[in-house]
C-alpha cells in the first residue's frame, strides 16, 4: 500500500522478499559449503514439520495418511526457518575459530528450530536415548512434541543447549548479558524476536552494553528477527523506514549489519560473511582491550535479520497468504486432517526437504551432513554454560559469626543491621572476585549496601565525568551492577545463575512487584529443571527486599506493598522460600544460609534502618534453624499455659509486638504472655504442603491449642489466614499487618492506621481476653489514651516522640 | 575522566554547564519577556526550598533560625529547576497560541515543582481555601508538603493539573499518549526523567508514534531530562556520546531538538525557541493531515533538556559536588538543623530567589509575575483533563439482553460466550465512536474477540504492504489498539480513562502478572482519589482476563498462573472487583455491569474457547446481581439440609464441579446435593471487610453451617481459604484450584495433576462423608477407575475422550 511515514522512505527496501541485501558483500562459502549449509538447514526444517504433524510414518516412506497425523495439531513455524539459518551459519564459525558459544532463543514458541538441532548434532539422543537416532527414535521424537506428557512448544528446560525458555517474552537480551558476565571467552548468540522487542523489557535491556567490559566479560551477539509478524499483526520493528531502525540500534550502542531477503543461497552467503565479520569485530576489541588492559565501550555488532516469517513455506494457500504473513504463526496448515487437498500439499511441502536424501534408510543424519555440526561441547546444543549447575563452583564464604552484632540482652541494643549485613556481603564478593555479583536498581547505596563497594564498585562503562572521583563509586571493572530497570537488572543475574554463578537482587519492597512475573517464570524454569534428569542444580536466586513498607511512611501510599510474598507463595513449595529475619544477626544467619542452598528463589525480608536487636549469634542460629520458637527472655508463661500468645514476623512487626508485650505486662502484671517470633515464613503452612511446614504437634506447642494468638506480620494480613487455613486452631489466630491504609505519615500513625502499633495490638489482645473483666477494660483504656497522647504528638511536630522512637525492652 | 566509547567523543559536548547549547538558535524572548520568565521561575524555585525546609518564617522575613524549620527534611530537589524551567516556557505558548496543555510530571519525586506552579497559577488555593495566597497560606503550604498529614513528594492526586503520579517510574509517555488519543487538539507536554528512561515500560513506550494518528488524536510533546543522575548512579542518557542519543530518538521515530547548558538566560532563549519550533511542528502536522484527510506519521518533534541535577544550587558545599552531581537528589543541605553554617547557607541561598522581591508584604505574588501564567482553564494546573471525571461524557450502551445466548436447560448447550461478547463489545465501541477504545498485547484475534474490528480496526501508522488487506484488519483510524508491550497498552488505558474517556483491556491470563505493579498503581491512584473532594470520579479499569490455565494445557506450565487475583484482592476493597462468570450470559451481564461503574478495577475471568451455557438471561442477570447463588435445577436437596455441597467458581471449574456433581448422584442417587455457584469473588470475604461481602447469615444460608462444601476455584485454591478465613464453617470448606502442577497435557490430565477434575472431586466430596460406609468405598472404586480409564485414552490419543469433551448435565 505504501509509506504513511512522512518523507521518502521505500516500502521495497523494508520488504523480506527476494534476494539477499546486506550490509557485508563478501560471499565466504564454498560451494560444497553453500550446498552443505543449505542441506543441514532443510534437514531441520524437516524435522520442524515432523513435529509439528507426525506421529508415525517419519520419514515419509510411505504416502502420508491421516492417520500419521497427531489428533491435535500444535506447535509454531513462523519463526523456526530463521532461527536454524542463524544457528547453521554460526557452526562454521565455531569450527572454524573454535568458538564456545551459546544459543538463545528470544522468539516465542521457536523450539522446533533448537530442538531439531539438537538432535541433529546428537545431543538429544545422548541426553534422551530412547530418542535415539534411528526411526523409531525419530517417530518418538516426533510424537513427544508438543503432545500429552511430552515437550512444549518453546526452549523448555527438557532442551538441551537452552537455558532461557522465551516462554514469556522479553528477557533474552538481559539473560544472554547474564551469562556472559565473567566468561571472557564466551559468546551469546542471541536471537531477537520483533515481537519480543516491542516488550518493554527487551526494548530497555539493549542498554547493557553499557555495562560490560570487554576485558573480563565474553560478548552477545544479537541477532534481530525481523521475521515480521507476531499472532496476528505486524511488529513495529519490521515496519519502519530503514534510517529509523539502524538510527535505533546505532542508538542503543550497537552496529547494526543487515542481512535482508529470501533467497536461501545468497541468505546464506551474506549470513556467513556477516557472522564472520561480527565474530571478527567481537574478537578485535576483546584483544585491543585485553592487550592493553584499558577497557572501552565499542559500538558492538548486532545483525539484523529480516526474513519472511514462515520462510521457506507455500507463499499461498487457498488464496490467503501464508508465507511472509501472520498466518504462518502457528500451525501452516491447520486442516490437513479434513482436507485431503491440504494433506496432499503437507505431504508434498514436506517431501521438498528431502528426507530420503539427508536421512539414510535406517533414520540416521547421512555423514556428510553430520560433519556440518562442531564437535562434543562445541556443539551448541551441549554447552555446559547452558547446563551452569555443571560449571558452578562452590560460593567461597566467610565465617558469618565473625560479623555478628554484640547483644547481651535482647531489646536494649540499637544497631544497623543491614550496613552490618554488607560486610559480610563486602568479603563474599572479595573471596569470589569472578564468581558472585550484587545487582539492584539504583539502590544499593540507599539499601545501606555501600560497603561492598571496598570489594567491588558499581561496573560503568558510560563517560565519565571529574566528579565521578567524589564518591562516585563507578570502575570499568567491578562486582555491583546497577541501572534503573528491575527488569534488566533480574534478568542480569538469572542468566548469571543459569550460567552457573552466584548472586544477589537487593530492591526497595514496593517496586519488586516490577519483576512479579519474571521471578514467577524464573520458579517455573528451576522447577521444572528438577524433573529433568541431566540438569544440574544452579545456585538460588536471592532477592533481599528492603525499604520496607513501614519505613515508606514518607514516601507514601504509591512506595507501600508488601505483597510480593503473596506472589512467591504461590510457586512450588519445591522452589520458594521466605525469610522475615527480625534483627541483625538472625539477617546474617539466613543469608548465609541463602547463599549456600541452590535451586531456590529465597526472598528476604528486612529493613535497612537501625533497628532494636534482639538475639546473640548464638541464639539467632537457633533460632533460624527452627525458623520459628518461642522468646523465652520477653515471655512470662515459662512453665504454664499463657493467658495470650503474641507473635511476630518481620523486624518492624517484631518491635511493635514486644512493646504490646511489655505494656501489657506492665498494665497488669499476672497475665501470661508468650512472645513467638517467625523467621521461615514457610514454617506455619501444614507439614505436608511445604518441606520446612511444622506439624500440628509443634505449632500447638508454639501458638497452643486454644488460646488467642495476636500475630503482628509484616505483610498484608492473610497471607498469614491463608497459611493457616487448615489449623484446626485457626480461628484463634488474630493478625494484624499491613492493609493497604498510608499516606504520608510518622511510622507510628503508619502502624495506627493499620492497627499494627503497639496500643492496638495490646487492645486487641485485652479484647480477646474478656474473661479480664474490670482490669482489662481499664488496662484498655490506658493503652487508647496513650496512643492518643503519643498520635497527637507526631502530629503536631512531624515526628514520632522519643519514647515511641527510642522504645527499649524494659524488663 | 573522559571518554570510554570507541572513537572520537567529547565529554565536553556533553556536559550540562555553560551558556545554551542548541538545536534552534533564534531568542524570541524580548528583554522584558526573559527577565519577567526567569523571575517567575526564580519564584517557584523560592517555593520549592520553602517546602522543603519550612513550618515557619516562610517569607524570610525573619533570620533564619532552626525553629523555622520542620523537624524531619523530607522531599527532593533534583529535578525541580528543569522541570519548571520547562512549565514556565510552555506558559507563554499557551497564551501566544491559546494551547490546550496538560503537563505530565515523569521524574520521581519532581512534585515541588508541579505544586509551586500550581500556587503560583492560584489553583492551590482554589481548591485548597486553607492554602491561600498570603503569609498564613504560604506557611501551611510549605508546611503540609512531606509532613505527616500532608501531601507527598510525587504529583499524587492531590496534587492540580496532575494526572500522573510518577512514584513508581516508567509510566509518563505512555499515560500522555492516553491522554491525547481522541483528544485531537490537546498537547500533552510530558517530562520524561532519565532516570525513568532507563526502565523497560518507559523505553518501549517511544514507540507509541506508531499509533497516533495526526487528525483524530492530540499530540504528546516530550521533553526528556537529561537531569544527569538517579538516587546515587549518573543516568545512562546522559552518558553516552551525543551521535547515539540523537539516533536512538530518530530510531524511536522522533525528532530530537536539543536544549544544553546551565546558564539561566540563554537557556530561556534557547527553551521558548525550541518549544515554538515544537509545538509549530506539532500544529503543522496535523493541519498538512487534517486538511488533506490523509493521516501520516510524522518523526515528531521531543525536546532533549540537559541541565545540571539540583540546577541553580550551590555547585560545591564543604569541598563536595552538590549542584550537577547525584548529591543534589533529595534533600540539598542535609544538616541545616546541626550545622549553623549550613543554615546560614541555606537562607543565603533561598534570598538568593528574591523573595521580597515577588511577594508582597502579605505574600501576595506580585501582579507582574501573576499575568506570567494563563489564565482560567488554560493553566495547566487547572486543565479539566488532567481531573479527567469532570469531562466524561456516559457511555452509550446497547441493551446487553439482546446478545443473549439461548439456553433452555442448564448444561446442555454449547457455545462460544467470548465471541458473543465480542459483538456487544463491538456495538458499544460503534455507539460511541471517540469515547471507548479497546486495548490488548497482539491478543485480541486471538481472544476470539476479533468480532469488534467490524466497528472499528487496528490502528497502525505503521508501513503497509499488501498482505495486509488479506485480513489484516489494520487502519490508520481506528478502535482497537494493540502492541506486543502490556506495560504499553496498560498506560494507554489508564491514560485514557484518566482524562475522562472509557475502555478495556485484553489479556491473556498468565501474562498479566507483567502489570502486576501498574495495576496496583492505578488503584492506589483512584483510592486517593476517593479523598480528594475535588477529584471527579472516573470511569472503571476493566480487565477481561481471557486463554486462561484450564485451557493452557498446550502452552504449558509458562502459560500457566491464574495469581494476578491474589495481587488485586490486597488492595483496598473500595476500588477492586472481581468477577468469575460462569457462562456466556453471565459474561454480558457483568461486562454490562463493569462498563457501567466508575472509579474501580474489575478484573473479569472468562476463557475464550466454547463452554457449556448454564443460565437463560433471565437467569443470569438475577445470578449476576446475588453474586454468588444455589442452582436448583443442578441441586437436588431442595427444602432440605444438603449431605453435601458442591461449590465452584469460574467456567472451568464450574463444568468440572457439575459433572463430579452428575457422578455422585448417578453413583448415590439418595445423596442430597446443593450446588452453588460463585460469580462475585468478593462475596466470599466478611461483610465488613468489602461492600460486597455476605453477612454470616447470607454464607450459611448458601455453604450451611456444617456440611462439607467442595470448593473448585479457578485460581490458586489458598485465596479462597484466606477470603473465608474468619467465617466460623471455614475448616468445613474442601478447596481445590491450580496447584502450580502442569505441563504439556490435555484439559483433563491438566485437572487430574491439580485434583480439579470431576473424578477428583466426586471422590473427596465422598472422602468427606464417611457416614456413607461401603456405598461411599464402592462409589469412590468407580470413580477412581474411570479417571484412569479416561486419563489413559487421553495420554494415547493426544487428546481427551469425546465423552469429557462434549459432556453435558444429564439430568
Amino acid at each position: 500500500m505504501g509509506s504513511v511515514v512522512e518523507g521518502d522512505v521505500s516500502v521495497e527496501s523494508i520488504s523480506p522478499f527476494g534476494k539477499a541485501r546486506s550490509t557485508i558483500k563478501e560471499a565466504p562459502l564454498s560451494e560444497e559449503e553453500l550446498k552443505l549449509t543449505d542441506d543441514y538447514m532443510r534437514a531441520s526444517l524437516y524435522l520442524c514439520l515432523g513435529m509439528l504433524y507426525l506421529r508415525q510414518n517419519p520419514l515419509l516412506k510411505e504416502p502420508l495418511k491421516v492417520e500419521h497425523l497427531k489428533a491435535r495439531l500444535l506447535g509454531h513455524w513462523g519463526s523456526d526457518a530463521g532461527q536454524i539459518f542463524t544457528y547453521v551459519a554460526m557452526n562454521r564459525l565455531i569450527k572454524k575459530y573454535d568458538l564456545d558459544v551459546i544459543f538463545i532463543s528470544g522468539p516465542g514458541h521457536g523450539a522446533p528450530a533448537v530442538i531439531s538441532q539438537a538432535y541433529l548434532e546428537g545431543v538429544y539422543s545422548e541426553v534422551y536415548p530412547d530418542k535415539s537416532e534411528d526411526v523409531e527414535g525419530l517417530r518418538k521424537f516426533f510424537k513427544q512434541f508438543s503432545f500429552p506428557g511430552g515437550i512444549g512448544s518453546h526452549a523448555t528446560p527438557e532442551t538441551p543447549g537452552s537455558l532461557h525458555e522465551g516462554g514469556e517474552l522479553g528477557y533474552s537480551i538481559s539473560h544472554a548479558f547474564g551469562t556472559v558476565f565473567d566468561h571472557p571467552n564466551l559468546i551469546a548468540l542471541t536471537m531477537v524476536g520483533d515481537g519480543e522487542s516491542e516488550t518493554g523489557p527487551l526494548a530497555t535491556s539493549w542498554h547493557s552494553t553499557k555495562f560490560l567490559n570487554p576485558i573480563t566479560d565474553g560478548a552477545v551477539l544479537p541477532v534481530l528477527h525481523l521475521n515480521g509478524y507476531k499472532i496476528n499483526n505486524p511488529t513495529l520493528l519490521a515496519r519502519i523506514s530503514h534510517r529509523e531502525l539502524e538510527a535505533l540500534f546505532i542508538g542503543y550502542g550497537w552496529t547494526p549489519y543487515f542481512v535482508e531477503g529470501s533467497d536461501p543461497m545468497s541468505m546464506h552467503q551474506a549470513m556467513a560473511a556477516t557472522l564472520e565479520k561480527a565474530v571478527q569485530d567481537i574478537r578485535g576489541y576483546q584483544k585491543k582491550a585485553r592487550e592493553s588492559g584499558k577497557a572501552f565501550r565499542p559500538l558492538w555488532p548486532m545483525i539484523i535479520l529480516r526474513s519472511p516469517k514462515g520462510w521457506t513455506g507455500p507463499r499461498t494457500v487457498d488464496g490467503h497468504y501464508l508465507e511472509g504473513y501472520w498466518r504462518a504463526h502457528q500451525i501452516p496448515l491447520p486442516n490437513v486432517a479434513s482436507s485431503p487437498e491440504h494433506l496432499k500439499l503437507l505431504e508434498k511441502w514436506m517431501k521438498s526437504y528431502n528426507p530420503e536424501k539427508y536421512f539414510t534408510e535406517d533414520g540416521k543424519l547421512i555423514p556428510e551432513l553430520k560433519k556440518v555440526a562442531p564437535e562434543g561441547n562445541r556443539r551448541m546444543s551441549a554447552n555446559p554454560v547452558a547446563n551452569g549447575g555443571l560449571i558452578k563452583k562452590p560460593l567461597l564464604m566467610p565465617d558469618f559469626r565473625e560479623y555478628s552484632l554484640p547483644v547481651e540482652k535482647g531489646g536494649i541494643t540499637d544497631a544497623a543491621s543491614m550496613s552490618n549485613f554488607a560486610n559480610f556481603l563486602r568479603d563474599i564478593i572479595q573471596k569470589n572476585p569472578h564468581n558472585f555479583r550484587l545487582f539492584g536498581p539504583d539502590e544499593t547505596e540507599s539499601n545501606k549496601l555501600g560497603g561492598v563497594y571496598a570489594a567491588g564498585k558499581k561496573v560503568w562503562l558510560g563517560e565519565y565525568f571529574d566528579e565521578d572521583a567524589d564518591g562516585g563509586n563507578l570502575a570499568f571493572e567491578g562486582r555491583v551492577m546497577e541501572m534503573l530497570s528491575e527488569h534488566t537488572v533480574e534478568g542480569w543475574l538469572e542468566g548469571y545463575l543459569l550460567s552457573g554463578r552466584h548472586g544477589m537482587l537487593n530492591s526497595y519492597e514496593p517496586f519488586i512487584h516490577i519483576i512479579d512475573s519474571m521471578v514467577n517464570q524464573h520458579c517455573k524454569w528451576i522447577e521444572k529443571c528438577l524433573e529433568v534428569e541431566w540438569r544440574a542444580k544452579i545456585a538460588s536466586l536471592n532477592i533481599l527486599l528492603t525499604a520496607t513498607v513501614w519505613r515508606q511512611d514518607h514516601n507514601g501510599f504509591t512506595h507501600q506493598d508488601p505483597g510480593f510474598l503473596d506472589v512467591v507463595c504461590n510457586k512450588s513449595p519445591e522452589v520458594v522460600r521466605i525469610y522475615l529475619p527480625p534483627d541483625g544477626n538472625c539477617l546474617l544467619s539466613v543469608m548465609d544460609h541463602c547463599f549456600r542452598s541452590s535451586n531456590y528463589v529465597n526472598v528476604i525480608v528486612a529493613d535497612k534502618q537501625n533497628h532494636l536487636q534482639y538475639l546473640d549469634m548464638e541464639a539467632a542460629i537457633e533460632h533460624c534453624t527452627k525458623g520459628a520458637g518461642i522468646w523465652d527472655w520477653a515471655s512470662n508463661d515459662q512453665g504454664e499455659e499463657p493467658d495470650v500468645v503474641m507473635a511476630s514476623c518481620g523486624d518492624v512487626p517484631t518491635m511493635e509486638a514486644l512493646a504490646a508485650t511489655a505494656l501489657l505486662r506492665e498494665y497488669i502484671p499476672e497475665l501470661k504472655i508468650r512472645f513467638v517470633n517467625v523467621v521461615d515464613l514457610f514454617k506455619l503452612i501444614p507439614h505436608g504442603d511445604h518441606p520446612h511446614g511444622m506439624t500440628q504437634r509443634d505449632f500447638e506447642a508454639l501458638f497452643t491449642a486454644n488460646r488467642p494468638v495476636i500475630f503482628n506480620f509484616h505483610s498484608y494480613p492473610w497471607l498469614i489466614h491463608r497459611l493457616t487455613a487448615q489449623r484446626p486452631s485457626q480461628q484463634n489466630l488474630h493478625v494484624r499487618g499491613y492493609n493497604e491504609k498510608g499516606n504520608i505519615d510518622t511510622p507510628l500513625e503508619l502502624a495506627i492506621r493499620n492497627r499494627t502499633d503497639r496500643f492496638s495490638l495490646a487492645m486487641e489482645a485485652l479484647d480477646r481476653m474478656p474473661e479480664l473483666g474490670n482490669k482489662g477494660s481499664s488496662a484498655r483504656e490506658k493503652l487508647l489514651s496513650s496512643q492518643i497522647k503519643y498520635r497527637t504528638i507526631a502530629f503536631n511536630e512531624g515526628i514520632d516522640p522519643e519514647e515511641i522512637r527510642n522504645w527499649k525492652w524494659p524488663f
